[in-house]
């Protein structure tokens, strides 16, 4: 394998999101070797059953994008003790037929930044067990939680606490050898 | 309290959903003094915190029919072993302010059915951690999880098996014994 | 009801447990008209279903003070990001025949402390969930979760750390009207 | 790697349990290259931080077999929705100080039989959060959920269930891949 492709997608759709700004250091983080390009999932519609024959164009190149990548990283915020609605749906709707699948058998590491003090933990295990039947491999360490986000990111919405900046550079390198790993 | 008004949420926005044909189960099992409305959550966009202050219509319209109900029935499918993307989207978007959020100190019944084996159980365990966040009570039992359901309702969606249709009916008897109980 | 009697169990077995502190914390806190007695749950052996018809004095001992107590509370670490063995061997014994479940219809509320950030949460929830099955009411709020617990107790073990006093207290006070309102 | 040595681990102490019966038909249903031994829990007692540093002999042999294992599989019934407490505190133990945790590492497989519906689901996904902690690797698919074992044994305890025979070695053999495609 010469470069690990990772694909980032931000759980939020806020502009000023500190999901946004994490993801955006995790970019900054990388070791040589890997690259980050991120996902947009902003106007992705319900799904629904009856019309998934014929998925809308931005889920068509969320399914691209995802097929295309060696690894995947999701960082979101928690919504109501789990996945935010909208990211779930936009998972739901590229899980499923008339194609295969992409998700099947990628890397994914997942990591979220909240004002409390759980930094997101509840929607990190329930997107791990959502990751068994997509049949993903998630990274179990580190764990990045980033608890108190709003003292820890700048007004240019740069990461500027260190041990935050530390354990998403190790996350990012631990998945580049996870991934590495996994490549048969 | 006279009547006991639950309202019926739907998970699915297929037409021909087995949880739509059930939630309408449930509506014909009801003991004396509870009716059944439901709500509609097709057509809600994705939840983002920078339009919050100004949610759709549908949004409103969710919001005041929780608010109006004494008891919440969720009736939904199971997808990517969660709650359906859009379900939880409809729930967060509710949630928020700029009203206060109307799923406080409610009851709630969870049903689910599908044709798998587990009959919705993660999507279950899923939702009542998020209730735990949403201060809602959630009936312990009997849990409603309907597998194999392709064998349990006939052409004209109607729930023909006779033991399913008998939890559902103590279910909705528990509903109502539970929502009395609570009621102070 | 003239006064709650709140059974305490603590899920550690450490003599200098910062979990047997937070217990003791919740005892003083009580407003009037509740009291708190605790359990001991040392000593109870593995849970053998060949040998459950005739159960260990000490299991015995535990259904019937849970049995004669109104509500239940339960103070423990989080342990490998579950409920610790020992604790949950203690609720497997106390949960089966001969005699009935002495759990089913109780109001429980449940506490953690830890020196990691997530203050045992992931305990928590999956108690939470084993009360699903039990039938136990669990409260939602407030939930107390003690991180960084070295810092909040003194030498002698006594919680000096005013904010978590305040929601040990208002925890303790949530339990007593959530036990009154569930009093048919 | 010449031969893969799984340790599997019955989460019952029951003599006539069905998980022990599911436990020997998956090392009936091993492909070549494969071997199981299993590993007794029975005896173990509870979890005491005060004396970890002195573990039992149990303990000590659970550790050391661990150690040597090139993959786990771990084949439990469900209690009250979760881990039985016996199997959680013998995870406990083992991965406590003095040693290092025997489990970092290791691929896991998860079965469970049950009389109900769910064939252990509740569990399954406990202990996949906890093996998230032990920075253990679980196999994702096939999962394993026996559900109405009542039916698919015979008096001997042989698995008599051809569906199952063959969702056992389907399991056994993917175990087998994962394991040799984590071998570094």
């Amino acid at each position: 394998m010469s470069t690990i492709r990772v694909l980032g997608i931000c759980g939020s759709l806020r502009k000023g999101s500190y999901n946004r700004m994490l993801l955006k250091a995790a970019g900054e983080e990388l070791p040589e070797g890997m690259t980050l390009t991120t996902a947009d999932i902003a106007g992705i519609p319900a799904y629904d059953t009856d019309v998934e024959g014929n998925p809308p164009e931005s889920v068509k190149k969320l399914k691209a994008q995802i097929r295309e990548a060696d690894a995947l990283l999701i960082v979101s915020p928690e919504y109501n003790y789990s996945i935010p609605g909208h990211l779930k749906n936009a998972i739901d709707w590229a899980s499923r037929p008339p194609q295969e699948s992409p998700f099947r058998d990628k890397p994914l590491a997942i990591m979220g930044a909240s004002i409390s003090a759980l930094g997101t933990a509840r929607m990190q295990y329930h997107l791990r067990q959502v990751a068994v039947f997509l049949d993903m491999h998630v990274l179990n360490k580190p764990e990045v939680m980033v608890a108190g986000a709003q003292d820890k990111f700048d007004a240019d919405g740069k990461l500027t606490d260190a041990k935050t900046r530390e354990i998403v550079h190790k996350a990012m390198v631990a998945l580049g050898e996870w991934t590495k790993r996994l490549k048969v």
